[in-house]
């Protein structure tokens, strides 16, 4: 089944805003086995709305339009549908219901920016409804338009409880798509894709994709098929040969983000973590505290962003700093080893460097990063070369102080600093 | 001048990636006073290609494509372009030129995967490189083609230093656009709503935008036409009201993220600041130090995510934990007045809270975050409630404690507590 997403919304095509809708969609219908040929947005203009809902009617399966929902004065999906499919705009009883019993239970006056929201193109079906915004559904000449609001809380909750199952159960879809998303850390793409030349010919109904996501690299793998043991054996075969072609550059296959990798293995080999940042300044413990149940193996962290700081907290020596530099090999030893002490975790990683775009010398660039690793049996510390912007840098750094934990939990090597 | 946004890359209408680049690209293209009218994405599929491409040709003034021009396999955009617009593939002898010259450069072999970059559909003019990908255009039935990299860096410095004044003076564009953004926090949308039925009303030609940016609300406003001081006088006016209407929630009206506002506001009284942060794991610290220059004013901060940290690194007695518990005033207010002693800054804010999933009670439920402040001449506590995944909460607290700092430096009340 082939179908097509169309956002509606003055905010994406001004590009004030990212339209995250259209992308989570397309990614929820393909997992699902649906197939995406085009993603359109335009603003909220009568004209083009009608061109493209009239595009879709002729070409697809199945449309999903989001946008204009909402209750202020710039939401006019509604008024537009109701035009361009020629459909009446009528007051539907049930959201009207709907509306003035949410207001009652919020103790809220029903606005007229409320009542709004309950005048919909005649023949509409209400979507079971999250907060007061409510989406709908029509069947045009036998192909069902899901119109979705964009606040993408709402949009995500109706497309994944009512849409896909509505457009499968519809279709009866009986063919298996696998998908794996393989994450690597560490090679630039043109290595990847020399690396890739190597690899053995497999079955052409394997699809092999490849996506820069910076500072990661990642590779995809789908297939096709009725036979589902047959597509997923496949796949499997393909992933067998990425991970011979890749090899511990790759940090997960089951789409798990490099700090839910490290938080998964700190919890089975029962051991606890602590983090002093400089230059990243808080962005390590932010991405790991974004994993729920993170405080069972991450202690916490000091984010030393002054010198003073780095001595005071961390206990490392001014004849350190003041030979050898706050962004050092020397200096994030000494963090490292620091942060391990006063928090008592069994391992700890330290980052300082500079992320510009000011700061740089001659001997140490915007984009040279130290960082800095504590264990029991361990001290080491790398010196890094990044480029980019200043939140490049960071992210980078980030990256590479989670990738130091993994690498070091399962036994390889620390990538090589410059 | 109006002109479309064109994306061609399986990874964007399968959802496995975010299409930055017409985001990007619609907002320059908008800011420079020209119009979108349509962003359409497409897989790399001959068919669909093919419909778009000739769709835009005969609809629109201008044309920006983007994806698909780099070494890997599934880069099949020149291929597919010669084939749609009808123009034989060939070797274009200075990008051969340029990738022998790079390859040279980098001390690195000159490879198929290299190569293949040169085959480019006849007709096809460069754009200036920066790396190895590199940009093409080629006139269509007197429309601009403008083909980039889908790496983002690369797709922005083209498009920013070639393709906009190449439009621009193409066209001898006009008509001045003047934008305005005005963001917000602490106003739900329907407050915004219902705060904008009682403004003025002025002239048609101003267009107001309602866009919920998670956890703040962003006001836009536009306005259009060839008297430029008229223009930016309707604009003035109309910013004017909104401050009326929304007054200290407004926290910037020049695209300032809600740290860079903090930032400036600390560097204009000269004083420094620290965190203390618990559930927010980093995020306030990540969120200031992504501005250049934070250093002059951040001093730096602590991640106490375990009691122990809470006490050892801030000083809070076990006593209030104990007594009150970690999500409390009371340790808020230690934790703050803690940081601020040990960092010898002049400000400090501390936050401790229940990001969820789990963790819950029935008095203090997922999502409750306690903040505290600490200065020489206050001390303040409150409890607010917060509602979202996890990653929501955590986004809401760090923006609520930048808020705070904002509010004291500009002698305004927090927001009210629960």
């Amino acid at each position: 089944m082939i179908g097509e997403i169309i956002t509606i919304g003055n905010e994406i095509i001004s590009g004030e805003t990212q339209d995250l809708n259209a992308w989570y969609a397309a990614g929820r219908l393909t997992r699902a086995g649906l197939r995406v040929k085009r993603m359109t947005m335009v603003g909220d203009d009568p004209e083009m709305v009608t061109i493209v809902l009239r595009q879709a009617k002729h070409s697809s399966e199945f449309v999903i339009v989001t946008g204009g929902l909402g209750s202020t004065d710039d939401d006019i999906t509604n008024e537009v549908v109701a035009l361009a499919l020629e459909r009446p705009l009528c007051i539907h009883q049930e959201m009207l219901k709907k509306i003035k019993k949410i207001a009652h239970k919020r103790n809220i006056p029903v606005t007229n920016s409320l009542l709004k929201m309950a005048y919909m193109p005649s023949g509409s079906q209400l979507i079971s409804e999250k907060g007061v915004a409510c989406g709908f559904y029509l069947i045009e000449e036998g192909v069902p338009f899901y119109f979705l609001p964009g606040i993408p809380e709402q949009m995500r909750y109706l497309l994944d409880n009512f849409v896909l199952t509505d457009i499968l159960n519809r279709f009866q879809v009986k063919d298996v798509r696998v998908f794996k998303l393989i994450r690597t850390y560490g090679l630039t793409e043109p290595e990847i894709a020399e690396a890739f030349r190597k690899k053995r010919a497999l079955e052409e109904s394997v699809i092999f994709g490849f996506y820069p996501q910076f500072p990661e690299n990642h590779i995809t793998i789908t297939a096709n098929g009725e036979d589902s043991s047959k597509v997923q054996e496949l796949v499997e075969e393909a992933q067998k040969e990425v991970l011979g072609i890749l090899k511990e550059h790759v940090f997960s296959v089951d789409n798990e983000e490099l700090e839910e990798v490290v938080g998964r293995l700190l919890k089975e080999k029962g051991l606890t973590l602590s983090t002093a940042e400089s230059c990243t300044g808080g962005l390590v413990s932010h991405r790991l505290t974004n994993v729920a149940g993170s405080s069972e193996y991450y202690l916490g962290g000091v984010v030393a962003y002054s010198n003073h700081l780095k001595e005071s907290l961390l206990g490392v020596t001014p004849q350190t700093l003041d030979t050898f530099g706050a962004v050092s090999m020397e200096t994030v030893k000494e963090m490292a080893e620091g942060i391990r002490k006063i928090t008592g975790s069994d391992l700890a990683v330290a980052i300082s460097g500079i992320a510009g775009p000011s700061g740089g010398t001659k001997e140490k660039p915007v984009g040279t990063v130290c960082l800095g690793f504590s264990s029991k049996d361990l001290s080491e510390a790398r010196t890094y070369r990044f480029f980019g912007s200043r939140i490049q840098v960071k992210q980078n750094s980030a990256a590479m102080a989670l990738d130091w934990i993994r690498r070091y939990l399962c036994g390889y090597p620390f990538l090589p600093g410059v």
